[in-house]
């Protein structure tokens, strides 16, 4: 029933349909003297907007207001609420759809749930809803870099095409700033264009792809992570689980440690500059659910997006009828590339709230 | 600071250290007037116990003990405290080891996050800790039952070696008695022997090998899952990966929908018996992070075991060298088949949990 | 750090401050398809808003927009986003006392607490903080409704002038409409008005008087609150002293038993009608935690606005001296009646909440 | 559901019948490396033990074993887990009685909100849970211990015979040692001797008598509690009205604000030595719902022992007919004395989880 807080110290609860006057949030447990503006949070929102041929014709301006929780542009250590106005709204194509429950979508399912529901845009369930964890994520982000913590994440392979990039090899800033400079987020420029094309292709064929996004966070402490339920591990799955259309999530090696032996798969632990440090990372810089100091890599599948213009079979509600259905509406042929700032969104979320449970963010970022 | 406790409405604290006096857990919200006698939790606390030349030496009977919450034979609505004492305990092995963190084992971040830590068995680390799950899994199993659900677990796929069964074309009960037959819980006999001549092999050469595995929950009714955060698929996942040695957790098609389209991933809604239904399940029975009436299917990679005797490199942190360590202790050279008992006690706990929160389950079982 | 978060399955977060944009709330965890308006939140806001001499000078129309989680006028069973924007805001006398901390007041614990404050109309500590629960608590009150269960809270007794009307002898209806036609909200008027009088009396010598208010609820069910700590009296009690000058909580005969011998206490139980019942109410409703069936008695002390116009001792914290300050701003004399509102809303709020708890509130309210 | 766990950083969840196996109790949540061995629960269990001919015949050793969380005697940063047997346990009188609800006590809530119950010595309802109370509180002690904090509580008032000495012209270690130093735990000797005589008369007469209990914390640091629900006034009501048989909390001058003036009830703020402090105490050391440095001040009501061997008016609701009913059983006729050490108990606890939640405790206490 209480579904919508996400965090157990830094806390996030979000509100509002796709198609409702608002989506928002309110985040809790945000230490006091954090400067913060709203261009800090417009700057993430913005990276979440469809810019291209890729992206839905939905053209919100998405503008940031910050209600609560900021004086002389500090955080009060009160709860900063914020929300943005859905403006550019057409429910009209979800009117006539409404009897039918839309395949891949969660119509059926928020009916079965709840008794009824907001037909327009999907409602809550809607990839709009993301807004508000961007907005949060931004605070968030705030925080880590203020700690040397630097976030990124990427397209790692979209419809089967893969990039092969070792982040190891790279600084993060300069996989955000080649990711950045396409639309499909992805670091390998050619590799990028090879995506973009077969987006476009799905796209013109009435239909939709899927991929794989990766996030690093480098200069994490050793220590994070609460076991053994509260595992940082298991809370980054929960996280990243929680955004619309994963399907699937691993840390490090993931699922290829099913095909490894031990002899391999154990990183070698070795000194580092007078540290205790790894020399391979299959483990994702998680050991025991608890950070290693070596770099977090999570990475996740995301399916094609649901709404296809293909005709597809479903079922008329009312008249308890099979019937077919085309989507029309304005959805994105891959959701891949703007899903990364959510995806990092609720890395940093994570990162944050485990930074607090082990003590390292003091209540007043003097 | 609070990580061992799991569950909103059906709560599990579980605690105890591999070589401390005892492990257990109180489970508190269990309904009322449960039949509950300690056999319900032996039979599944035996499933977990090692058994075969592919387990650990170490030799526990994992007697439980309920101490309170059940009175004539029938649960009280208070909480339920079961332990189970340690006695086949050996800190020997350990004690020679205890100045040299072990790969692959938590270790290191024990130290990092705690300051200090119980080196014996790998203390609160260890995969010992998991007796307390399937205790509190098994009165969770007992509630599904009465609710018409059902629920197991098998292995997929050992060291590259894979099952292809297709559950969907199995009664439940079926795949159990399969599965349990035989020393790896794989459902298909031939498979079977070979993943077990497979995992001999890597214990001969003083190594480990990894796996797959499945679990499938039928007859879990429309409607769980609580959104946007809390969302069934990723409360699976946080479940899982909270489990000793799961690096990657999938739900339905997992991975798989990186490489679909949309036409293809989407599952057509169809009517069966005149009820909504799906026609495939690429979804796994979650749409929007609610359950859909369908199969849940989830799916975890499990790494190796770290313990290996092969030598491997490390770090002496009390001399602050780099070292050679070469683990002895008892262990399973492959922790699937044994970790098989522990999900189907996470995916149990999750519905339980989920079923409460949607108003499923009354107060008193009457 | 999560301090503005309420209930555990009807759950509310409030933000805001005084002086800032606006002050709002989310309710998550309301059951769909409850019949919604604004109209149902602005009636119980007007219940709050000063009206008379005794209260303060802003005038806020305080009128509520509902940004989420209704649809068609029912509720969606997703979050329900509420604000109030602030209007008639001058900071000016704040401004001249913003190094002076105010007796009584939060000035000095906030800055301890979070490093810095704002200083505008006491900002998040301001009593202007209840117009969110007070949102929050129409929507329980609704649901309430629908079970018939009635909620009454008045005037009991004000700088020791006492009302001695025994509820258990009115329809509760009749408590409400006697305590609303009068100021200070004590349903016996002569006694209202005797109040009335004293606490001009005290205005007009820049003074304040404290008071105590008592909130009855009848038709609540056996069964309500969580042994053994999350007990329906202690999360009254948790509820009720949340509340800004509550300095103590009682429930039924309350400090009274101190003197009482067990004889006289323990309520003997009864059959009132084939039913279970108790001949007297001592207990207030509640047994163990847990309540009986008798209506629901709970008293709370509250103490004098600290906000007066005499001079009082205070501390220069940017000088460190001591100081001497005169507290301007518009301020009510004595805080009871307009508490009342507030008190009712805290008490539907833990009603509906542990109703949730106890099963006894569908999903969908159809 | 999930009544039986307390705190949000430092967790407490207790488990246990009267006439059960053990009552015990899982400690979450406490900071690694803090020593810790059997002998610094017991002292605190034997304050709690009856010792006189005020208390209960039950003579139970109540000896703690402590089965996880400790390691070569200092905390491991896991779970505590710690148990009392019950040994000296007799369930014949009630069997007796099983069929009458016994008055003042939780026999007809507990059979309405569960359908069933364990009715030997109360079950889960008994004053015995509270050994699990101060087992876990003993460790809070500890910790507030190490950190400068002192907690003391006393016999404020017993059967209208009130004890007038004021703490704040005390060395709290000398109000320990006098209120030790007799069986109802009042400081004031003379007054000790009558309160033990009245308790005694009413014994006699088959009765008991009611009380009040006082409990103060000193050097309890500015900024504790998180506003503005969980604040540290509301925190300690909740806790302090979860223990049995208290009907009122109140904090500072209590009750007795609703009587006062602002001029007189507010604390005027002063510098002492150097540092911001008040004059006055009406406060009970919270303002706005946060420490401000002075000596937190709670007191309770607690109802007579609601078992007296008078014959009261009752029900069989087997029968579902009007009975009489006389409890036999072992009982205090006060339970004042023997409340006090679970009350500093519930402060304590409440005091370590604010201090984490302020960020004040690490997470070794190297």
């Amino acid at each position: 029933m209480v579904g919508n807080t996400f965090g157990y110290l830094f806390r996030v609860t979000t509100w509002g349909e796709s198609h409702g006057k608002a989506v928002g949030c309110v985040v809790d447990g945000c230490p006091a003297g954090l400067e913060l503006r709203e261009e800090d949070i417009q700057r993430e929102l913005d990276r979440r907007r469809p810019k291209s041929a890729i992206s839905t014709a939905r053209r919100e301006k998405d503008e940031v207001v910050i209600l609560s929780g900021v004086f002389e542009g500090k955080t009060l250590g009160t709860p900063i609420s914020m929300l943005v106005y859905n403006r550019d709204v057409n429910s009209k194509p979800y009117e006539e759809i409404k009897h039918l429950f839309r395949p891949g979508h969660a119509d059926y399912t928020y009916q079965a749930k709840f008794g009824l529901r907001d037909w327009r845009g999907g409602g809550r369930s809607s990839g709009r809803e993301t807004v508000a964890r961007v907005m949060a994520g931004a605070i968030a982000k705030k925080i880590l870099q203020r700690f040397g913590i630097r976030l990124v994440g990427f397209t790692r392979e979209i419809a089967g095409i893969r990039c092969d990039i070792n982040p190891e090899e790279y600084d993060l800033d300069e996989i955000f700033r080649l990711a950045e400079s396409n639309a499909v987020r992805c670091p390998d420029e050619d590799v990028a264009r090879r995506m973009e094309e077969t987006i476009l292709k799905a796209k013109a064929e009435g239909d939709s792809v899927g991929g794989i996004a990766e996030v690093i966070a480098r200069g994490v402490p050793a220590g994070l992570g609460e076991p053994v339920f509260f595992k940082l591990d298991a809370y980054l799955a929960f996280a990243l689980m929680s955004v619309p259309a994963v399907k699937g999530v691993e840390i490090g090696a993931g699922f290829k440690v099913a095909k490894m032996r031990g002899s391999e798969c154990n990183d070698p632990i070795v000194l580092k500059e007078g540290k205790i440090g790894f020399a391979t990372n299959n483990a994702g810089g998680i050991l025991g659910g608890i950070s290693n100091g070596e770099d977090i890599v999570v990475r996740v599948a995301i399916k094609p997006t649901p709404s296809i213009s293909k005709p597809q079979k479903t079922v008329n509600w009312v008249k308890m009828v099979e019937d077919k259905i085309v989507v029309k509406g304005r959805h994105d042929p891959c959701i891949v590339p703007r899903a990364i700032p959510v995806l990092e969104a609720m890395v940093a979320l994570v990162l944050v709230d485990c930074m607090m449970m082990q003590g390292l963010i003091p209540r007043f970022l003097g």
